[in-house]
């Protein structure tokens, strides 16, 4: 367990070790646990994203001395001081044992910052889990077809001899029939020992005739494949031979911590060169986090890793690569580079097999990224069939393309956080005490809460619900204000809230920036028909990708004008088809050759050039009048 | 003017700034001036190698203070204090108005330690001159054909717009013709500054379709050459559209710090990872030195060498690429790779232009590397004709190659600093004061000195006319011994030595280490013939390179029988063939297949797996009796 010690952080006063997960980082001054623990992609669940309301970040300081905010719980009156939340679910992962004992308390991460060296114990029901098995099953649990980039050659060699002392490599490229094999440097620099270690019999790791690694022992060939969106950073394990997904894991996108949204991170990435830095060294830091976890969950080490693959947006391309970002946040919006790269993982500075490579996925256009060319890809049985399809991934920024007659036709909308949960006074992850569901029963709101509990704040598909639920029960009015006098409308500091359950608020400010975000959607993909010559209805089909799209209510999305009013049935919510797409883009050389295809291919549209988008924006902004005169009044 | 910090350098206590060559390094704790600036590559002239016998390496302490060597001189009876040498040439470069104003004194580097952070100010006299212009004009003054990897083309591009934002890399692409443009991650992150600064009219540098750089100034394309042998590193500028030597500056190799021949760096190197890890980085530092001065002496800067080339003996080439040596250091002496290798400067940790590779030459095997491959492409015109020849590059290690009937064996022989006048009591490099040749006249040896100015010590060239004259002079009788009784052998300590002029002996082990070298180098070349079926006489053509060749006597290294005894006619010395080479790879990318084709097609044979060796070593161990009974006695 080695410090982890990074570039910009020369402010760090104290040690965070976490021995649960092998790790130690650095906590800056003013950062709570929880803070410090998130910026490096250590996988402490907080789904209230750290407000204090939802009681989800528990830990337990075993050594070292921390202070426990007092009035933590900004959102609402929920207060509870440090140590036990009373209401913590009990028997969930904390053992009562340690209660009894009267030794250290369990405390909100959030709440607490350390003053000296801290060990830091996680609640496990505080860990955000490593999936094992099989996962997004509607899109087939395995990658197919598998012809991975990574080759791995069992060999057997003649030990050299006085007579025969021809050079470690030559011994190789002899067995394999390549006299003049490649050598990577690193993998050259590991050779000598390896072949010695393993008494001559090796297994050689070879990479478009190069070779990238030698290994004495058996053992899967691993690959990570990373789908790193503005928000949330996804990462799969794979095992290259098999193509099947052996672990799978989630944690936010550390650089979060800069700017909720792509725009506050380019301008921040713009501003100096060590922001830019400490935003790619975030980035580096949560795939980093990644690979230690799920090598740690199936028993192996990120230095097992012998190939990856990652996809994003632009704006986290550029930043995870280090390219310059002042360009592309200002109009014409220009990319530096837009094709596939295959790039040393050392060179990155992303410590897995030293002579592994990174291929980053290609982007389209504009903000269009490779994670949707990875949609795209984990999606094209459901968009390649001749009728007009709308492939849409709905995000902080969100990504949609229209397949039309052979061209597929691509843009993206700052559609913001709020509608992931972020960005909402009471937005919260899908977890215990998050309300998912919202339905109108005789005039008033009634809660679906994940896991029964009581009520803590808002997931996003709970977002959408609870708007068009509002909007049913007249609470909210066709330009979005919410309407005074209703039961569970209330003021707060001179601002409306619709009351949802005690200290659970939601405010016009959180009516408005789903508002803003829907309408954005909305008239991108209007604007994308007008090219195409089409109109809303001509879709046939309606493919919602993405996390958000798995949970949300397609009745509740139309409700409100995220989407069109199309017939159910030709919306399919197929997941996170990207996590998808860039797994076959590791494990298949054939679905890169693909991806860079589609990439090319698409024809990319950049909204702000195109005329009527303010004005179609406009029109989307309020709420169509409600159907049948249903509007009540309180 | 950035400090240069390295790994493993946590003991050093002191920073030298030298503001005239723009460096500054850390001095560790005991090091004299002079050692730390060998250790950096800053290039002082240490004739002596650093023993306070030859007074070349005068320097001035404008700033901070140093503690001055009493008893400095350890070789002989030339004691002088710290401060004004009294015999160093005036006006040779020392201003003379600094001594009168009684401003701080000249002192030796070698005998001066820093006590405080200096600033040090090198006589002009001291500095190892940067040669400007032609060089080697027996070989050619300029690199031909000129084929370089790396290409330059002019390109102006349209400014990006709302309409066409298509990205940095698809607009010089698109100029290009190559849509799909290969980028450089580093050449990447230059990319829209350079772009912009420009005003979209750049020159792209491109290496096999891989866009390495960009620039928006005119200029030549800047290439680095390095001959990085065990004890001499040269560096030369190489204007890579022409083919022109700008520039060439030879230092010593600082890992001489760590033992003067192979086996002993190969040792170290072997016994820890930071022994190994300090050898690499004293390699880096010689070459990153050479591109500092060289390119400063033309008016430019390491960051524009856009392409390098090195070369090296095996040894030499894993102690720069870090590759393990255990196992090349002992039987049955195998390396990692024999192969060329190509690889971006800044994975090496070499910080010439961000995209440019360097070209590390391929090795024939065992210790012969790529250094006598390049003295084989330099000299193919003199091999290359149909009689047997051989080319023979004596240094610190000797490399043998023999030519004949189509075939090329090759092998190395330990020969030693001595030859080169290192590791010899009164050894010292080629610089004023040197004794470089000597000749018996009337029974006394008689010396001819460098700059004709009183000596102090015997380089080179000097080493082997000493020893013939001594032999001539019946000073050394046939094993080796010196005769006891003639005026000019003496005693000190028990031992016999020869006083060649006041205080500069030259010992009866110094007789032994040069008998040793010339036993080896013989034994290595009847060995060579005997296994093409030749003798020595069916030498037709003796071709002998490097430095020390260019300015041996051959008569004298007849007399002692370090060369057999042919005709003078046949042989041809023709200097650095290595120095030329290596500019060729630099410049040619024929020129590289065409090395690549002779490191593999040279048989390599390692002189220990041979039967006889040991005898034939044995037999040249002693010298031949006097021809015609010449032998003087007292």
């Amino acid at each position: 367990m080695k410090r982890e010690a990074l570039v910009g952080e020369d402010e760090a006063v104290h040690e965070l070790a976490f021995p649960q997960l092998d790790r130690r980082i650095e906590a800056l001054a003013g950062e709570t646990v929880f803070q410090s623990a998130r910026r490096h992609g250590v996988r402490i669940v907080g789904a209230c994203g750290g407000r204090g309301t939802c009681g989800s970040c528990m830990v337990r300081v075993v050594e070292g001395d921390v202070r426990i905010d007092a009035g933590q719980d900004r959102a609402g009156g929920q207060a509870s001081g440090g140590g036990i939340d009373p209401r913590e679910p009990l028997g969930a992962g904390v053992p009562p044992a340690v209660r009894e004992a009267g030794a250290r308390k369990w405390i909100r991460a959030c709440c607490a910052h350390a003053l000296s060296d801290c060990t830091v114990e996680v609640a496990p029901r505080s860990l955000a889990p490593v999936v094992r098995a099989g996962l997004e099953a509607e899109l087939g649990e395995d990658v197919q077809p598998i012809d991975p980039m990574v080759l791995v050659r069992e060999l057997q060699l003649a030990a050299p001899t006085l007579m025969d002392n021809a050079c470690d490599a030559e011994r190789i490229g002899r067995a394999l029939g390549e006299p003049a094999l490649r050598l990577d440097l690193a993998a050259a620099r590991e050779l000598p020992a390896a072949l010695r270690a393993g008494r001559w019999s090796v297994r050689a790791r070879l990479r478009e005739g190069e070779l990238i690694g030698v290994a004495c022992a058996a053992g899967p060939t691993l690959g990570l494949a990373i789908d790193l969106g503005t928000t949330n950073a996804a990462g799969f394990l794979v095992e290259l031979e098999t193509g099947r997904t052996l672990a799978a894991l989630g944690i936010e996108n550390p650089q979060v911590a800069w700017g909720a949204d792509l725009v506050s991170r380019l301008d921040a990435a713009s501003r100096s060169a060590a922001l830019a830095a400490q935003l790619r060294e975030a980035a580096l830091r949560a795939i980093q986090a990644l690979a230690h976890d799920l090598c740690r969950a199936v028993g192996a080490r990120s230095t097992d890793i012998m190939d990856a693959a990652v996809c994003a947006n632009t704006a986290m391309h550029h930043l995870l690569l280090g390219l310059p970002v002042a360009q592309l946040g200002r109009a014409p919006f220009v990319a530096v580079l837009r094709e596939a790269l295959d790039v040393k993982a050392r060179e990155l500075g992303l410590a897995i097999s030293p002579g592994a490579y990174v291929h980053v996925a290609a982007n389209i256009g504009g903000f269009v990224g490779g994670d949707h060319v990875s949609a795209l890809l984990a999606t094209e049985q459901r968009w390649n069939t001749g009728v007009p399809t709308l492939v849409m991934d709905i995000g902080t920024n969100t990504e949609i393309s229209l397949v039309h007659e052979g061209v597929i036709r691509s843009t993206s909308c700052p559609s913001g956080p709020a509608l992931e949960g972020g960005h909402v006074s009471c937005g919260m992850r899908a977890a215990e005490g998050a309300i998912e569901r919202v339905r109108v029963r005789e005039g008033r709101l009634a809660l679906e809460v994940i896991g029964g509990k009581e009520p803590v704040g808002v997931c996003g598909s709970g977002v959408l619900d609870a708007l068009a639920a509002m909007r049913e029960a007249g609470m909210i009015d066709d330009r979005g204000r919410l309407a005074g006098g209703h039961a569970q409308v209330c003021e707060q500091a001179g601002r409306r809230a619709v009351r949802l359950a005690p200290g659970v608020l939601f405010t016009q400010d959180d009516v408005r920036a789903v508002q803003l975000a829907k309408a954005a959607i909305r008239a991108g993909t209007e604007l994308l028909l007008a090219q195409a010559g089409l109109r809303e209805n001509d879709i046939e089909r309606f493919v919602i990708a993405g996390a958000f799209g798995a949970y949300l209510d397609v009745g509740s999305a139309i409700a409100i004008g995220l989407l069109p009013a199309l017939a159910r049935e030709r919306f399919q919510q197929v997941g996170n088809a990207a996590g998808v797409g860039v797994r076959r883009l590791l494990a298949s050389r054939s679905a890169r050759a693909q991806a860079n295809a589609l990439a090319r291919g698409c024809r990319h549209l950049e909204l702000s050039t195109l005329e009527g988008f303010q004005k179609l924006f406009m029109k989307h902004i309020g709420f169509a009048p409600m159907p049948r005169g249903e509007v009540s009044t309180p």
